[in-house]
């Protein structure tokens, strides 16, 4: 669905930080009956993800594989809720316009080939990032 | 979209504790340029929430108002992201299949007049709630 103007289309996914993906993954699969649309590591090595599906979003498991800002929030927070992701369609454009309200990361790339950017000046302590999809 | 065997059809709503909705709403409507759909206080009178639409998805900014679980959030860990809704066709079978792998609470009145329930065996330190629609 896309509203007339608004920035994003949708939530991409909702991010979640975890100790063991192994040791969380049997919760969301045999009791939630969610099913995993893919695993990978991110391309610098820093976490393992998967995600799993939930209507037109997915939650998406990251376990920290060294330090970083991952592992520095599972020491400081332990496991939980993480940051959302919203879906761009020209991620150039949406940065180039957030960097006039707030402080917008350097795109890079994300899991699955997307190209995302963090918000680094976060609203309610809310970590946003943004993602434009990698064509199919 | 509803998948064959998997428990909930949809994520309802990511839950956002907020000190202030009014101070946080500018941010979400006039930078990401999202659409408030609905406004309410929770029959208890325990929070002031707004959800703002993203795709099939909605952000849900909840303010408390008195003292309880979500004040106590707030103090504790300040504003940020607080649990995941996901919407079940039936919450009675839903509750009654995760209480046999958990413990889930009592089915309640939740805002928007859906029947809701939180599990409160918590995986990965992530809030869940379950909500049935309430019907249109």
């Amino acid at each position: 669905m896309i509203k007339g103007k608004a920035l994003a289309r949708r939530l991409d996914h909702v991010g979640i930080v975890v100790r063991d993906i192994n040791a969380s993954l049997p919760y969301y699969i045999d009791v939630l009956r969610m099913t995993v649309s893919s695993e990978l590591l991110l391309d610098d090595g820093s976490a393992r993800v998967a995600y799993l599906e939930i209507g037109d979003t997915s939650l998406q498991l990251l376990q920290p594989l060294k330090p970083g800002p991952l592992a520095d929030f599972l020491d400081q927070h332990g496991e939980g809720l993480h940051h959302i992701c919203l879906q761009v369609d020209d991620i150039s454009n949406a940065v180039a316009e957030l960097s006039e309200s707030g402080t917008v990361d350097a795109i890079r790339q994300g899991g699955r080939g997307d190209r995302v950017s963090f918000i680094s000046a976060t609203p309610n302590g809310v970590p946003i990032e943004l993602s434009e999809r990698a064509p199919a």
